[in-house]
């Protein structure tokens, strides 16, 4: 097959994805995850049904690629963030009103793909652990990105910005403070 | 109906129930919540596949009730910790190990009940909101508890003992901790 061929449908696969979990983001945000059918996915996309399937067999497939692609979105935001500031309290800020917006017991539970959210999980601890180097020598850096992921996952039980705001000051807190203080 | 019947029916709804869910804990042990049906069930309670129809009509209404429980005995072990040692410490570790010995991620995203799984969730943030008053005045109680079950819940995901207490004192610096400091 001529290379021309090739990115064509590469361009087209690209295109048809792109589409797909941009319907899915927008049914998703109207719907809920349970208001995602694969005709309505289609129709919002504008592709034909037969070639959605042909990229995603189910709605299922469809929602983890959606998750994944939104959770690559987040971490490259925090990455940024990272590179901008150098700050640990901007990134875990960041992450806390991004838990607030997508409060992570609707994706977690209705998914119910807990080998992929878990994994998404390990990515968001890897990257947290490496800002952790220099902050309390008594506990390991990764099991410090894991207590600011979970505790943080409460901005999306909380009410208010003020009240994330808080709870990022008391995470904060934890991660200065010393042991058996 | 004379009430010796009451009683009795009562008294073999109640064991039916009993059966019922310790059969379910112990499948769930072996098995994990996928591997829990309708016929292991009854088989290993020793009841009739019609009886245990008459009570829960499919595995999902069994997992609930088999959670609730669950929950329900681990309110009361917090509760009883608080009653004999007055020590919020005490009781944060506690529920750092009943996490650590439940990895939460496994309920919530195969069970997919989130209203109730968030249900059982807000009496426990009440019960530890009851303990906070005296924590920090910077923040209201009741963040300060889903703070405290949001952070404690990565202790399921630690892979000691001595990560568990670990956490829990980086948990208790952040309830000590005075925000902008």
């Amino acid at each position: 097959m001529p290379k021309l061929w090739d990115d064509s449908i590469a361009t087209h696969r690209h295109a048809v994805r792109t589409a797909t979990l941009d319907a899915t983001a927008a049914l998703v945000a109207e719907r809920g995850l349970t208001g995602v059918t694969m005709s309505e996915v289609a129709k919002r996309a504008g592709v034909g049904r037969a070639t959605l399937y042909k990229y995603f067999p189910d709605v299922e497939s469809i929602l983890t690629a959606w998750h994944e692609r939104q959770v690559g979105d987040h971490l490259r935001q925090l990455t940024g963030i990272w590179t901008d500031t150098g700050r640990l309290e901007a990134v875990l800020e960041a992450y806390a009103f991004i838990c607030h917006e997508h409060p992570s017991s609707e994706p977690a539970a209705s998914l119910h793909r807990s080998e992929h959210v878990a994994r998404a999980q390990e990515h968001l601890v890897d990257f947290l652990a490496g800002l952790m180097l220099d902050v309390r020598d008594d506990v390991p850096p990764k099991e410090l990105a894991a207590y600011c992921v979970y505790a943080l996952g409460a901005a999306g039980a909380v009410p208010s910005k003020a009240a994330v705001r808080r709870l990022v000051a008391v995470v904060l807190s934890g991660l200065r403070g010393e042991a058996g203080r």
